[in-house]
């Protein structure tokens, strides 16, 4: 079966020193970084792709939120769009080699990103988590309609916790996306390796169920 | 000799109801209409240069500020970067067709911006502009200093009033980039005109200076 992902985002409040140390350690046990970094520019943005680089994280694991331009400069492996950016077709069309995410917020909108061509969603956020203070979580029933609604892979975010790992997967998901569990953490390998570890067990219950 | 050029740039304040409106009027007097609208979504500004192509503005003339991707997704004939955009070499090399302006506010960030491959510079703000109060305008001394020191064009821009263009053409700039001149006038079109009669007339004094 296939390898169940783990998607860790930057929040936006973290230096550029401590992202590059944090992210250097999770290489083992991640499917992707994505830079989301919305106040920074595109120089600032592109340069702290080179330096992820050099730091020993592949350009195929980087991913970049919204900027396709820096994402195809920094010949990295992804762009993940918001709702806002450019449509998945538009970006497939003229930056063929990127992977592309988008983020959805209902089935219809799961439904939406494929047919326009996106290669993985992100749905959420599935429980309460401090960044979205004033909206409802969706829930673990949202998470299984959207799922079932779309073939392409489904990543579970917002306030994802490793105990709360199996209940996504049992839901329809492919995988996770962190922001605040890793970032808040005082030690984030030490919180990523029990991610993996939860993604693994998930994967081989899955694999007894089958 | 190379036609002296008239930019106009949005200045993030207009609905983009006036914009399309203004701009498809202005097409026969301007070299180019730039989107800069930094407070907009990609996908939003995607939308607008395909509602300027559709009201008869040439994709060619439509140039985007910073957001390489939608420049490059829209098929449009320029990109303008700021010090904090993606460097012009690194556009070059990963979108060829696009023409590569850089804003600069000195003579060696004139130098450092032709050596990375600008094709063009805004050199200002030259003349006081309400757009930018609390910093003293460069002035006509130094934008001939910085029209000396590169051989790409430089355009001149801040607070250029139709009766200013000859002073900055006699300064060595070739050609100009409004912004306030255009969006806060009753009769857009009526002052496009006399910005490019000025022009008109400057290139002509050029000639029998020659």
């Amino acid at each position: 079966m296939e390898q169940l992902e783990f998607h860790v985002i930057t929040d936006g409040k973290q230096s550029d020193d401590r992202i590059l140390a944090v992210a250097s350690t999770l290489v083992p046990y991640v499917t992707a970084i994505h830079i989301r970094e919305n106040s920074q520019s595109a120089g600032s943005i592109y340069n702290l792709s080179e330096k992820l680089k050099q730091r020993g994280v592949k350009s195929e694991a980087i991913y970049m939120n919204d900027r396709v331009d820096v994402a195809a400069a920094a010949g990295l492996g992804g762009v993940h769009l918001k709702e806002s950016s450019l449509a998945p077709d538009v970006v497939r069309k003229h930056f063929p080699p990127l992977r592309i995410g988008r983020s959805v917020h209902s089935s219809e909108g799961a439904i939406h990103a494929e047919q326009k061509g996106a290669d993985y969603l992100f749905f959420g956020h599935v429980f309460s988590t401090k960044s979205k203070k004033d909206k409802e979580p969706k829930g673990l029933h949202q998470l299984r309609d959207v799922a079932k609604a779309v073939s392409v892979p489904v990543f579970a975010i917002g306030g994802i916790s490793p105990e709360k790992v199996s209940s996504v997967l049992c839901a329809g998901a492919s995988g996770i996306a962190v922001m605040s569990g890793i970032w808040n953490a005082d030690d984030p390998v030490s919180i990523a390796k029990q991610y993996k570890t939860a993604l693994m067990k998930g994967s081989d219950q899955d694999a007894q169920t089958l």
